[in-house]
């Protein structure tokens, strides 16, 4: 498992996401981890009692916030990781989602910690195709795929 | 324009969404009014100052999040209709997700109210497919397919 995570790189103007951004006090601030040489990767999050769907499970859209802010690290890590260095070193990368898909296998509980774990399908020009696997206590809920796209370096960094 | 909402019908145990649910003081509490004969919806929300990706825009989680929620919201309506009688008529249906596809058409402005407007596509036995569209400004931002199913009954109603 890597030290930092990809988040922890990002440039301020680019860490105010809702969902990963460390800057931003209200959101989620989720923290995506490398978790080996085949570019897997690791996000945890617990959810607060009030994020339910019906009572004693996970609400839905939540999940796929997790997807998609864990797809978008993923994303970046797959892309430093292409180009032999590490996400701290310049220029920063930032991925931002084309496409999300969501499938709910079974209803999450709420309560457990959710781990979801990142896998690179393919990365092609400006394009990385990460597929998600959430699961609750070792049970996969949620299955995701993200298309994510590299952010134009005019919008990264920017004060 | 219905004059209700068709959460504004839900049964006290299935009102609890952070999404959609009236009685999630912490949530949304997306509203899904009938636009037409022909099963069509809209949901209207304006975002948060913090319900940010990068600075100037909405966050994609939220998006899917809202999608989501006018998708299940819909296929309630089109449920309804289909049996001929109203959303506060017994006995009660509700729909959750089995799956969820968002497409990014194009960055969401954040600040002006975003409008969803639903279609459903398809109904068989227990299963809507409902069309989303998400307009800013009158322009179509996001494009979304709701898979939505029907909630056992036993799950319903509940106290």
């Amino acid at each position: 498992m890597s030290d930092i995570a990809v988040q922890d790189t990002y440039p301020d103007d680019t860490a105010r996401c809702y969902g990963c951004g460390r800057l931003n006090t209200e959101g989620h601030r989720l923290r995506t981890f490398s978790t080996g040489e085949d570019g897997t990767t690791e996000t945890r999050f617990t959810p607060k009692p009030y994020h339910t769907a019906i009572p004693g499970y996970v609400y839905g859209g939540l999940l796929a916030s997790l997807v998609d802010c864990h797809g978008t690290g993923s994303a970046a890590w797959a892309a430093y990781r292409a180009e032999g260095r590490a996400p701290d070193s310049d220029p920063p990368l930032r991925y931002v989602t084309a496409s999300l898909r969501v499938d709910y296998l079974k209803p999450t509980p709420l309560g457990p910690e959710l781990v979801l774990r990142g896998t690179p399908l393919e990365a092609k020009g400006r394009k990385v195709v990460v597929a998600v696997s959430l699961t609750a206590d070792g049970i996969e809920c949620v299955r995701g795929e993200v298309v994510a796209v590299r952010m134009p370096e005019s919008m990264v960094g920017k004060a």
